[in-house]
């Protein structure tokens, strides 16, 4: 029932369908690897790829038989078993030939998680596409930058964006490069030293990893998951740059703030017609909260015994299904309230001008350093920006006033460059620069990324 | 497909149609508290009762509803409505009267969670008397205590499994006790004022607490948690619990220490027919693994913002559901080891007698000291146990040797209190003492807690 | 270097002087208990306690020892024998008698932990009056409700005080329950069975929980540490609530919210001199950000192997002090928020009269449902609510035009009717009465409480 | 006093005073870059320099202005302003130009990183450096594999070593990597825009980071923390490599197992002198039990508000220093165990030899495979096992017999084939196999990577 936490349209992930249709995947290619190398005759190959595509099995029968032995795999074997015994029993002796259950739900999983990452790059990229986009147009849009959630000085929204897009980016390619290590077909044998396949082994892995789209690694990693599990950290940590867009918009779409605001969708309350809620910034705080504790749990699923843990791997086989789900599900939520964002650019300035100049503080400071040395500048600034808040009159005004009361000249360069320093247009171009520079940068990183997938594809 | 992971016949909670029927329950029981306090009119309340026994809902449709407006609670208003106004519209006006959708979803949430309770009591139940039955015959059987993993003095086997059903009694009681505060109707209308039901609300509040089965507390707790999260962190507890009675039957499982079986069910693995894999306590670990996080996560969430967190609620009701079905599905699991448990008596005295006498160390040192002094008996108990273990000989030989090297006499009486230092079924009676006097104890706690429930139906 | 987030004044907790006086307390105690039940020589508990109150530990060799062994408890003997053996021989065979190091730190915890209650209570106390306070005054004061991060209805901020100082003593009788429970010596020798005491084993359990000010439980809880558990769940509990709280605020003090401000405190910024950073919040979220994870923490310790875990133990009572001194930490900043807290009244109405009475859109409803229909009226509501906001007209208004235009008498007593449902000092009612409901049944649980005290001490 | 739970020798990281030298080297670095750029006079930045050089920082008042601000950074420039005041008051000006307070926390954070990712990198390196040469001892060692606590197969100690080995050097590797992209300065100024620098920002950056050995980014991170995140998960993983490897020898070392010892050190236990606690194991387990859950802590953190949050940045800082500790903790306990351990290869064999053949029931039943069909031999070495475990007679044996009883010939060769199946130093030669490829694999990429190195200093 809790999907409702999911936006509506988000693809669905680690089904049981899928699960059923990977493992059988990889009988089906395990025995057309090992005939390829000679391993086992090709009559029997053939007759298990036969089983694995024709095969029914029955959900609820497969179920109660992995809670009687505590195996997924080997639950999955009786029914080919049968269908081989009573169709084509030239492939009974053949199946599953020197592999274990580890290695079939090991290697389902990746082929499932290899899925759930084309799925979660693609929402990435359209949520990255939504805030480049959102960026330049935003680039020079001043607003005001918040420390401690009070106002500091003056940023633009397409900075902000800017921000979030290039930490997609990096997720992204984090996430293409932990994969390339982490997607690898698990081929161990009973204990991870491939003693039935012998000298075979390496050559039927690669041919197992071709069939698969999968990579070979070269050696059993059931016991050593840590490239499996730098790529669920990267997940984790694309979670946490999720939920920081999340924090920020949805404190944006606050009413009293009313800088942001979700495209409408209908009522969302039953008493209260006004309500405007953010959902899918409520999906997507919903989605990111369990991910760093889902993280903890993987990390200390490490800790198996031995060559397979007594319910340590087991444990880390069915969370990690959820880590991809949540993270997935957050980044389609944010997506969606990206592509119908309205932006109200004259509340963010209206923001900035209640504040009476006093965000300017350190460049009106810098601009009479000269005048009256760091400290005197900024004891001058302190003073008069605390009137300024207080009686609501411009800070620039004020210190004009107060440099007038010290007996100081007050001329018209020095008028101008108090103006100059606290004029939002100016104040907004470093962040424009820095906008304009962190695009660059990360389209530069993309290009860079798609070259290098074209080049070892 | 992970639900392998839980034993076979383990009950199903917190499913789609339970959450379905509990929310209509809900609307029901409303109407007909609001009717019986005259703040609607009875035949409403009729009408919206039947609308809630008929009504058809179609649980794709519903989660698309929920999705869109983020609020299950709404979801499931628009099919009674939509029945109401094509059979009985005068129930129309006053379905949800007054009332919010958080309202529906956390009084559902406290009847699935008290429907969790009591599967999670009658399996904890199930496993003490186990338990307790195992304590009574297995009293007196000598075993290692070990800490530190290294065995370290006589235990028996009856006193550790005492110790494990005092800790179940314990968590029952206060799963009971928090239970009380914990599952209240939530009653408290858009932003918990209960500002419709005005005067009525107290009323209106018991009887529909009465006609659920569920407490009034008096006051809304949407947002102030902290007695739901009480008896969550209870489940959280006992979820310890079940994990230290897993990891010690696991340990004792090993080949090599072989203390205990579970009952045997057939080939557990594909390659290896004299596998004898402890599935349950296997299920027990994998089950218990996440359950630390999940606490977290459900702490984590109780920083709700205001009224109504944005995300934060809608993440915990979603993720309290896994903690008792976790916690549930590991008592269910030892349960069914415990039924099933084959104890080797003779393995636990064997390892004790390989120990050459070493574990009475403390036994052999106290007997000494009146003749050596403490740390003089200490020294040469010590040095003494180093070469029991080392030459396979019976330290108590070795001290008597020791004693003559060093021109003590060696008479009747210490020979004889050097051998009761040093004998198991005399070594094991302060521990079969601490478990009959934790069983007793256990037991009066229990009935206490009967008459107690006897009382206070 | 990171104690900057803890408030100026806060006690510090759990510090090595502390442990190493609790140690020796411990030792100390022990002798005098075992000598008044006749158990060791009345001049060797002498000597034992003298040593006790004049030994000079070496922090450093201490710790070095504890590194070699493992063992802190052990770590604290050595010294003790060296000056017994030096000064006072007689208590040399008789300290640490029938005791085990884990006796020794988990009392000494204990111990610690009691001194930590008391130092969390007092800052609970402290906030809670503030809270009290603060409720009284601000019951009737109007301000928004809000769900999802958007304004909902009106309520008070009197009301919102009374519901955190409803779950402070909540928390307050719990922690105090709990810890009845929980703050138990721990006596039980090697291996729990309490061997070398023996028959004398309960009197002197109670002979020391007596001289220590804790509880006796009969039985040893080394292994089994759920009591002890429970109390820390209490501990995160009362983290999430004072989360809660620091939440809110914060959000009340966002510079485009100003309903709350922290008292100055001089410069925040370097650069800012305008800011007006709300440190104790700040204080207060980063203490109870890492309490999820803390209680995850050594709820995972629970699962120790057999008498004494390789590691879960120590890792537990490590992790133990961190959680209370944050929880504690966090509600002394919380107190310190309260105490100088300064409340704009007038802004809290501003941000009501913002919405243009749209907040009044279910009383208003409720007031035209007997002439259209609750349907009616709410999807009339619907309409004039969007039209209010764009328009910035007042709601109640638009809906007397729309009710003219649909040719409906909007005579005297309709028109009053609604201005009242679009009253804020009506709509606070029924803010105010829940208010004061919560104050009276939380004033009362608190004398009940003391009463409870004052009958079992 | 609890960091008695690290070895005796391990370098302490991120210490106070460590804090404020890398708080003062920041200040000064970056006063000498921005002379060296032109920005500020070079007699302020020596003066600078100076005061960074020679002032005297009192901890307490230094951590009591911290806490009244709530600016680590900030409360570390008083000190420096009242010293360039009364002495060389050119500087004052120019002191922490264009800066802000988080600059210096974040930037004395990578310091101390750096520091203590080169401590990391040295344990893991000599643990790496002991496995290796454990596993080419060991590479034909036969002792058990086991699976779910069970015995599964023969493989070899050599190749439990090698692949602990390849998992570290995949772990420095990645800790190199991620460190190269996470130990950055930061200089972002107030809200990361940079305005004070302006266009020389980049080169500033880049002097700066040359002189403290830091990388340039090029951007401020201070909002987007993915990159050192990464760093931070990647030593969560490495926690949890160390986790495993401290569990697989802790279940060896029990004294039913006794694979393995530490290296005696003197009594460990105060009334059980047999006692050879694993300390260090005891230590490893302890330190890398909260590593999951500290990892969630820093990832709960990323959702920080806006340009700082509040409470959010604060408590990473805080919390990342804690996950360093443990983990360099864990290593160097674990490197002080590889380093005496002692490995009892007969026993590992006895292990083997108890079970009379079971674990070549693959092996057999390949063997038999040609003459009875896959499915046959499986029965008839299943039906043998439980004989061969019951009866304690080699399976092989009992499979001759049954075979014969069957009526088939058991000619030369077939005894032979069956002798080969069950022979343990043919059964561990794939193993040993396993174990040079994956050390020649290992020792491939740690040269590459050292080149790598070369190339790019």
């Amino acid at each position: 029932m809790h999907d409702y936490l999911r936006p509506l349209d988000a693809d669905t992930l680690f089904t049981d369908a899928q699960w059923l249709a990977a493992m059988l995947g990889f009988e089906s290619a395990l025995a057309q690897a090992q005939a390829e190398c000679g391993v086992i005759p090709q009559a029997a190959a053939e007759a298990i790829a036969q089983a694995c595509a024709v095969v029914q099995v029955d959900r609820e029968a497969l179920v109660a038989r992995a809670r009687c032995s505590g195996a997924m795999g080997l639950a999955v074997l009786q029914p080919l078993q049968q269908w081989l015994r009573a169709h084509r029993p030239e492939g009974l002796d053949w199946l599953h030939w020197g592999s274990t259950t580890q290695d079939v739900v090991d290697t389902a999983q990746a082929l499932l998680t290899r899925a759930a990452l084309q799925a979660l790059l693609a929402e990435l990229a359209g949520l990255q596409e939504c805030l480049t986009d959102l960026a330049r147009r935003h680039a020079a849009t001043p607003m005001l930058a918040r420390s401690l959630l009070q106002p500091a000085q003056v940023t633009s929204f397409g900075f902000k964006c800017a921000q979030s897009a290039a930490a997609l980016q990096r997720c992204r390619a984090q996430l293409q490069a932990q994969a390339a290590q982490a997607l690898c077909v698990q081929l161990g044998g009973a204990v991870g030293n491939r003693a039935v396949l012998g000298p075979t082994a390496a050559a039927v892995e690669q041919a197992l990893a071709r069939r698969l789209g999968l990579q070979a690694c070269g050696y059993s990693w059931h016991t050593q998951r840590d490239a499996w599990l730098r790529l669920a950290m990267e997940v984790a940590v694309c979670g946490g740059s999720l939920a920081k867009l999340a924090k920020d918009w949805s404190l944006m779409m606050q009413y009293e703030v009313g800088e942001l605001y979700e495209a409408p969708r209908g009522s969302t309350s039953s008493a209260m017609p006004h309500k405007r809620n953010p959902v899918h910034c409520m999906q997507a705080v919903a989605q990111t909260q369990p991910v760093p504790q889902l993280a903890a749990t993987l990390l200390a699923c490490m800790a198996q015994a031995h060559e397979r843990g007594l319910g340590e791997w087991q444990a880390e086989v069915a969370h990690g299904a959820s880590l991809w789900r949540h993270v997935h599900a957050a980044a389609a939520a944010l997506r969606s309230a990206a592509q119908g964002l309205q932006v109200d650019t004259a509340r963010m300035q209206a923001h900035i001008d209640g504040l009476q100049g006093v965000v300017y503080s350190e460049a009106l400071s810098q601009t009479l350093a000269p005048l009256l040395g760091k400290p005197g500048a900024q004891a001058a600034v302190a003073e008069c920006a605390a009137q300024a808040l207080q009686q609501a009159q411009p800070l620039q005004l004020l210190l004009e006033r107060w440099l007038r009361r010290q007996g100081m000249p007050v001329d018209a360069a020095l008028e101008s460059a108090l103006a100059a320093a606290a004029n939002p247009r100016l104040a907004v171009q470093s962040s424009a620069q820095a906008c304009g520079d962190l695009l660059a940068r990360t389209a530069a990183s993309a290009s860079l990324k798609e070259n290098d997938h074209a080049l070892h594809p």
